[in-house]
């Protein structure tokens, strides 16, 4: 992908991260728009590494969002782009992500 | 800016576009939610563009925000990186950015 549509799909990640645990943890937002909206932006090698760290996710009450392209431009239809994690703990997402390299 | 700090402006501007949207123009938000959530990047040649384009979005009525970063990383604290516009119709935006080519 190139930058501009890297920097749209993390767009709708940030929207729907927002929205989801706006549902599901409100008070990880509330502090989360209090401090800053702190974003970080790691990079995995292929999708084929989203099931995994969605497991990680799980395992420690981490919501995330996985985004699927519409395929609109550049890439199939319904592929899977960006994953994400939180607004939550910074060390719960470290340890899913901490392994990760900055994008 | 590398592409992760891209990325992470438009991250913070899309949550930030939505927020504020969602106060002064809510029926624009519920549009945007139920139709995809279409968001375009586009680029600017520097920051002397954003106030030129400021003033035609008050034009318009259309709602803003404008991204200051933190400085924690890469560039100067307090930098203007990313001009959020909408979610608004099509239209009115394309009025504003549609000489400016995709990120």
């Amino acid at each position: 992908m190139g930058k501009g549509k890297i920097a749209a799909q993390v767009g709708h990640a940030s929207v729907q991260a927002f929205l989801n645990t706006g549902v599901s943890h409100p008070l990880h937002v509330e502090r989360w728009l209090a401090t800053g909206q702190k974003k970080i932006c790691v990079k995995v090698p292929d999708g084929d590494r989203f099931p995994s760290l969605i497991a990680l996710a799980k395992q420690a009450n981490v919501p995330y969002h996985l985004v699927h392209d519409a395929g609109h431009t550049q890439i199939p239809s319904g592929s899977q782009t960006v994953l994400a994690l939180g607004p939550f703990d910074e060390g719960a997402l470290d340890g899913i992500t901490g392994e990760l390299k900055l994008l």
